[in-house]
This record gives structure tokens, sequence and C-alpha cells, in this order.
């Protein structure tokens, strides 16, 4: 098989949903870490070798690199139970990783990394200003989540995956951005049953 | 076949992605317009019925509601010469869907809608706040889409895919939030192949 290495911040719950979705399928990935919150993926090296968006993950596959973490999740998973044969459950388990892109991590993640890693004390103007905007769309994203999880297990097609993965990546950390999950039960029991999944394994793994 | 209604806003250009696949695909859509300036998207009954995350484009197919642009589009194409057998490639082509709704639309479709649809001087002060970043990641997003473009003739396998018609949609109109493409010839460029495909439809149409 064609070496995988993972080029990432293991922090980041984007590069946590790939190594989840490896582990549950027994891949063996190699890691090299990246600190970004010293800009080691802004380097000229970075940019030139592993990615011109400056961003982590990249999943290295032989001589190629992919960026974007569902992108990569999907390239491991094909053709594993983690990815419904079905053509609508498939675009149903898309339309919840972009939704996820776009309308959580956004807010959720940023959350996180604004109060969790930055710190309050040290954010721009233009972040505290954006502060509650953020908390407010957590919220909303949150709701979404916790309606859709009243009447099912997992999120699409009562089957757990890559929409789980990549939900559960960001939302299980929520705690580190000033979220309070307690009022989402579902949500809670959700992150159980994901959790108690075969394979598992933490973000600090 | 299942009867596919898209619901939209004719103007955005995460509807004009689904239609533009389907016109390539030669499938019918019916087509239902909200008004987005109006709010027709967060009334109760759109929530109810249509989605619970209060936005379009959402694609119903049959009893079925999807939500998200690009998720539709792969629903769409799936089996067709629009999206790529080849593992690596299908996982390239949704890397360039996911890094547009992350990095480019945030941007490249913000500016337009905030200078182009609500207008500058409707803007709120933390919307004014955020123009000058918008600006420079709409930069940054081009340089990195003329880069990749400077030795190709499409995103993906040398073929026009999904990533060209997700990327095509906000592109070919940015101008109308104020950004000049003229310093990016390869875009431009490619913007004209799209254009020239057999099946391409306008924004307009």
């Amino acid at each position: 098989m064609t070496d995988l290495i993972l080029h990432e911040y293991a922090r980041s719950g984007n590069c946590y949903k790939i190594r989840l979705t490896a582990a549950h399928l027994g891949i063996a990935l190699q890691r090299r870490e990246y600190d970004i919150m010293q800009g080691e993926t802004r380097t000229p090296a970075f940019l030139a070798s592993v990615s011109a968006n400056g961003r982590i993950p990249v999943l290295q596959i032989g001589d190629f690199f992919l960026p974007e973490s569902n992108a990569a999740c999907v390239y491991l998973a094909r053709e594993s139970a983690l990815v419904p044969d079905d053509a609508l459950d498939f675009a149903d388990m898309l339309r919840w990783m972009f939704w996820e892109q776009y309308n959580h991590e956004t807010c959720v993640a940023v959350l996180r990394f604004w109060r969790g890693f930055v710190g309050e004390a040290n954010l721009t103007d233009l972040q505290r200003a954006q502060l509650p905007g953020k908390v407010e769309a957590a919220a909303a994203a949150l709701a979404l989540m916790e309606d859709h999880l009243a009447a099912r297990a997992f999120f699409v097609g009562e089957r757990f995956t890559l929409a789980d993965i990549g939900l559960y990546a960001y939302t299980h950390v929520a705690g580190e951005g000033g979220i309070d999950l307690s009022p989402y039960p579902a949500i809670v029991a959700w992150l159980a049953r994901v959790a108690a999944q075969p394979g598992h394994v933490a973000i600090t793994a």
C-alpha cells in the first residue's frame, strides 16, 4: 500500500477527523507535526512542498498532497462501511460534511481556537467584535444538530458514517471554546455513542 | 424518474452550481424561488418543511430535502463524466469543492453579496470592519487558483468536473463584488473554457 503521511497539528479537530477515520479502518498513518501557533504551515517550504493554502491537515498519498480534511476522510473510507453505498445517503453524508465546514467549524471550532488556544485577552479588536456572532452561530448549529438527533442514533441512514466523525471532531471539545453542551441532551448521548464505537481513538491519542 | 425541485434564489452562485450541473447532464429541474433579501428562507414554513438551516439551495428529491449545493451536485452527477472514477481524482475534486466553500465562497461570494446585493452603505459596522480581511482573503484564494491553473486546463485530472462548476459559480461574477480579475489571466482563460463547454447555461438563464 502507498505510504500515507498526515501533515497535521494534532490538536486540530480537522486533523483528528482523519486520524479517527484511519483508526476505524485500521489504516496506519505516519504523522508530521506543524505548530500552527508558530506559523509553521506558512513557511515558504510548507507552501511550496505541502500545500499552497498554508493549512493543515494535508494527507500525503505517495507523492500526491491532498488538502481538506473531509476529502481525505472520503479517500480513506471509500468502499468501507463508513461511507454509504446508497446514492442518496452518500449525498446526505456529504451534506453534513459540507454543513460542518460552513456552519459549524466556522463558529464551534473558531471559538475553541480563539478562547482556548489564542486566549480572549490576545484577540484582535475585530476578532473580539465577532465573538457574539460566533456564539450565536454555534448555538444555532448545535440546536440544528440536537433537533436532528432527537429521533436518530446517527446523522445519516441510522448508521455510523463519516458525517458522525466529521461532526464529532469539534463538537466533543466544544467546551474548550466555552460552549456548555448540557442544554443538548441528544448531542451528549450521540457523542457517547460515537466514542463507544469499536476502533474509536481520542483526539489526544 | 423522481421529481426534482430546486428551492433557490436564482442569483445565488450556490444555486447556480446545481442548475449548471443539471444543464450539463440534461436533467430537468423544477424551480421554486425564495427572495433571501426578504427573509423568505427564514419563515417558519420554510424552516419546518424545506430546511431547518434556513438557507438555499435545497434540492428536493421526491420527499427528501437535500441542502448544501455541492452535495446536490454530487448527487445529480454521480456516474457521469463530471465526476471522476479514479479514487484519488474523486477525492481531489471534493478537495476543491470543500476549499471553495471554506476559502472562496466566504470571501468572493460574501463581497458580491455585501457590495453588489446589500450595498456598502447598508452594511453593519461589523460587516464593514470585515471588508479589508475579505478583500485580502479573496486575493489569496484567486492567487491560489491562478497558480494551479497556470499549467492546467481544469482543476482536476485535466478534465471538466464538478470542481470547475463549483469554482466557476462565484468566480465568474467576482466583479459584482468589486474584484478585478484582470491580474489573473489563467483564471480568465479557464472561465472562458468553462463557458465554452457544451451544455453551459448562464447564471441568468
